[in-house]
């Protein structure tokens, strides 16, 4: 899958070229002549996995077409402490310019990436999913998605249009799981699943009646997931969520369910450590 | 100082809400009925700082202009784990469809100061100033550097704009700092001060010789740092940079340097535990 | 559910009023005094069913805030010829530069929910919904969508994000039925239902073995759509599509299939007769 | 005359493939590889006045610049049923996510020329223009006019800002014909004529005597119109205008008016039928 | 007619204010507290003739919606020197974030209105309009063909789009104005009137002949204008242009031609005196 | 220093484009056909300071990639009388319809810098600055100090961003200029200096005492000015303001001062006469 549809990618590199730029980069336009050509290396200085290299690509080259970006990996590559990611070619001036703007996509996006193969990698990819959540950076959720699959994640919804979540306060306003079923049941696109939040037993049985697709298990104990693992079966997606760490995925992995959402693989990944540097001029 | 100036946080705010809404909020639209009012209270659910209310409600103003958000607390404060931060009134539909954008915001912002105030709580404020960096999240940098400041650290500048910053490979590109600064001064505006980037002893001596108004010390010892203070003492404003933790800052803090910039309070903070939950339906 | 997203909506509305206005609407603003109020009738001037009122009133008022519009119906009601949809209030000035992009939008969404009806009007929708496609007008999709539901329809999904559907194309280009439902599976968010589409029985049997979640028949005869039905039952959604028109739907409606999606409701709707009059001035 | 502006219709393009890709074509990019090449033959399925093939080509461009259209047809010729439009050459992945948007386009516009020539072909072009309205779809109304020139109509003005058109609620609010004209007269640039809506004989005396340029026929008889040819003649041009219907035109047309204005040639043309298949994979 | 349509005055004032205020106002910010409220006069320092005040207006309560501007004089008025346009009421901290782009567009409108008022009053009105032209400033030629018309000039056409006029290139690249003016007639709206630019009698007859509408004579002489008079009369309308000066201007309107246009009113006009005074703080 | 960012000038362009185009360029598109190239002359029919020549090449860019400005001058280069500036090569359709809005820009960008080298000519630069004011055109401010700088003339700050300056009003409202300063150097970016307006000694000394980096002289005699000098002397940068003229600005930039703003340069400038003369087609 692609990062994302190129109308909004251009709308987010414009958004944030303009915060950076404003009107000029005083510094580089005063010193830096316009004619001065060079190569940069992209730099790992720590362990990666590598999330954002086109959009970082695409930050420079709308600052200059004529600065390219020469890669030895790929969005999704686990990239070692002190390897080149790439070389980038093109006037200094622009590479300047564009430097922090791309660099701070390429950093938060490969922080995303990485955190989230941290989690990944403490499951059975091939029992269980660890999905995201909506949970993201205001206006970057669709490069914050693209970050946690190359990062071995899947996606929950991207947004409240792509997907049902029946929650709590919806259940409450009209009295009951079932009643929140069949109105949706009633409207919604029929290429959409139905998801229901539940947080104990009772309503992890309420939603299998009223024919649920999928059920998530808010904040569950262990002991709750595997019985409702045990009564919910194959009959129904279910998706365990609520303040998941690195220490208690291992174990919610291993109790049946299908899909583990983390909130903070987007929410509270760090921006991992990744740096350009000029090292020829022409 | 303010959060920002209104037509940007409008823009914003008006992204970020297109990206979570699209064509629409499928399950609240299917089962809440637009006429339902209540009341849903805002809580923290760990020790914040807090940042970003006015954000928080304009997104829930913006769906619905008739929400209200009643605040006991205003950005700055600690808000102590447990206590609300206030009540949001309105639509229960217009609530539910802006909950997770407005949270989103908040959520972010409140981990910025609050982390904020972790490295600032390790210096002598009256001495030394905690200021940030560029290293934001691409888009909402105004906002980010007003959670900065509401959690008691300052603001470097805001974009390539606001600001001189001479680095090493704008130096590399003319040959010596005595050349790059004369460059700059013979074009900014008078409204600037001019700041250098050294690496060692003899840069920054460099950079006295050459006028540089402010010097960052980049990743320098600490007993370097304290040199340069012996050095260049009420001459310059000295800015510590470079891989600064909450381990080395009070360290840093009292070298006497003037001002020690931290990436890492916009780049990596977490994000903060506040909950919405509607109490009452009317 | 309503109308669509707030900022959607009003950026539609600000590109149809400036494509109409350009630089000023010469011929009112050099004859009507801007003081000058009054009264204007909405007029059916023909039965239709009713969408977009609420877009109209917002028009008007982007216009002018003071142009109030009261209703004698909703969005979904039939109106009969000659009936009074409501009255438009406020400056003269303001309802005549915008009664025409106004009325556009009436009266081209009435046209798509008063031809809907007709549509629906033909099957038993307690048993098969009729549905929409993606071949709407650019640019209007929401509204249309909008237009369908209030007439009785359904949507099927509102764009390339909310819906999976694996046509004839992407078929080809991976082999098999069963490769291509095994690559979506393997990425698509566990939100989304996956539809393959076939055109013979051989094809439908391949993708119930591929576990398909819905079954688009295209252009199948009424005899293969009731053995598709036989097979499939209640496996799996069926939908009819492909040139229907209404003098088919109501035999496939009969056929056991779950959708007919019907390109013409959006893409040929006539617009329908709806006038404005001012009668009243003060 | 060109299709319209560039920088508006790269807006309307722009708008046109947010809404269809939001985030992204989930079928697409999980199935079809990137770098499979292919072409796709755009087929007439029905006989068609062609119009829209530039903006086709621009919004596949806009999704994959490499993606070419050679085309066998231009704007305005007839392309008989099952000829071949042209070919499409590119990315398969790019080709697949824009077609249908491409074709909305092409279809509705298309639909456009076709229905025009057909109100056209009653009527002598040599004596008689049959021109649009504003009676357009929101947003769409450059293409819209593109396509009634393309399919050999003419166009009324574009907005309320290129021409005049002094209504009966114009007229009611000042109080006579001769009192608006007088008003407009007095400051609408010399670059543009003064037509004047009437609906009566006494009507288009009292606007001959003010000086209109040109005078709309509103909702006359056939016998009125032939009266007010005869008495208005060579001095003004007379636009024949209000239900006018593919059965009605020929008879108006042979009045002697110099203009017959036909809302239905935008607001209710049916799409026509025009397919894209990828014909070969490389 | 008003100063321009909603939809883009709003536009150009936003950009006007981002430009401006950027990441926001540090010094009002810093200094001044948000409740502090109070009032300001709006003075005009030399005699002026008033344009833009709703703008002016506009920009501040784009900032707060509170702010409050009451005035004793309209567009079109002339102010003597030293005498109060208003008083603005609301918040100090508003007032004076907005105060230069407010002044910046009433200073610039205003300029623009007191010189074409120079022009116009060496001319009879009754017999000659002086018009502007498409040499305007880029982004504000709505706002200031608005402040010629406040200034008792007149407007020509806005754009390439809402008049159609004939000039040297495109003569030449068909030939013969004939073959010019009959392209046109072939094509465009009925609603605009065809103008031709000649440069001298010669040309003028050959327009006449092609049966143009109105007739731009570039640069002629007053001699040549006469002879123009006299052969063309009342056949069309005749315009004067190129390189009109106020010492030239009232000879020229003595010639006898209808329309005399002059670019140096919008591209030329300085700036006129107006201050923004607190008086008073609460 | 460029003339600004990509991506702000970019906006400027497109806004500018559409304003003159919008729907379409109706004289040029029914006369020229888009096949016809050929070449025009940009001349200098004044002696002028070159300002915007890459601005004016990219209006016509943006309609026609193809069309090309060879030119003999680079922004900042004196041309004088009769001198051809360059040659654009191109389509004759995309040059005539772009010709006005660049010749536009360029015409109002070097009337800018023409009149900024008339007042920079009166001083000696190397001992004081002319610089600009935020007295410019609203939306065109980074074009128009742009040109200031290649008329040889500074740029003051470019918003209320990147500067602090703090005034009168500012001062009233907190009581003292010690207070304001004060206020302002505990929230304010080390990365400003702090200016403060004053209008008599008395005030200057106050704005010394308080730590004042830079100091605005406001509407001071010459006299005054000499005294300011004496007693401020290389503490600070002083800069003389108000109302100063081609007339005063000798006497004033002899004082000692280090900067003298000049609203007129870029809110009274006159637009300079350059035309664009097509010589060839083929």
């Amino acid at each position: 899958m692609n990062t994302g549809s190129r109308p909004l990618i251009d709308k987010i590199i414009e958004l944030a070229l303009e915060e950076d730029l404003g009107p000029g980069d005083l510094t580089t336009w005063a010193i830096i002549d316009p004619s001065i050509k060079g190569k940069a290396r992209l730099l790992a200085k720590e362990e990666i996995v590598l999330a954002g290299i086109e959009i970082f690509a695409k930050v420079l080259s709308r600052l200059d077409p004529e600065i390219a970006v020469e890669c030895n990996f790929h969005d999704g590559d686990v990239v070692a402490k002190g390897k080149d990611i790439g070389v980038v070619k093109g006037s200094i001036r622009g590479i300047l310019s564009g430097e922090r703007t791309a660099l701070n996509f390429l950093q938060h996006l490969s922080g995303i990436a990485t955190l989230t193969r941290r989690y990944v990698e403490k499951t059975d990819p091939s029992k269980v999913r660890v999905i995201d959540t909506r949970k993201t950076t205001p206006g970057l959720r669709i490069l914050e998605k693209h970050a946690v699959r190359v990062g071995g994640g899947f996606n929950h919804r991207f947004g409240l249009f792509d997907g049902v979540l029946i929650k709590d306060n919806h259940i409450a306003a009209v009295g009951s799981i079932s009643k929140a079923v069949a109105k949706i049941r009633a409207t919604v696109p029929h290429t959409l699943r139905i998801e229901v939040e539940v947080d104990d037993i009772k309503g992890l049985k309420q939603a299998l009646e009223a024919g649920a697709d999928a059920i998530l298990l808010d904040n569950m104990s262990v002991k709750e997931m595997k019985e409702a693992v045990t009564i919910a079966g194959a009959r129904v997606l279910l998706e365990a969520s609520g303040g998941i760490t690195l220490e208690s995925i291992e174990e919610i992995s291993q109790t049946g369910v299908n899909l583990i959402s983390v909130g903070a693989i987007t929410h509270s990944a760090r921006s991992v450590d990744i740096s350009l540097e000029v090292i020829q001029r022409t």
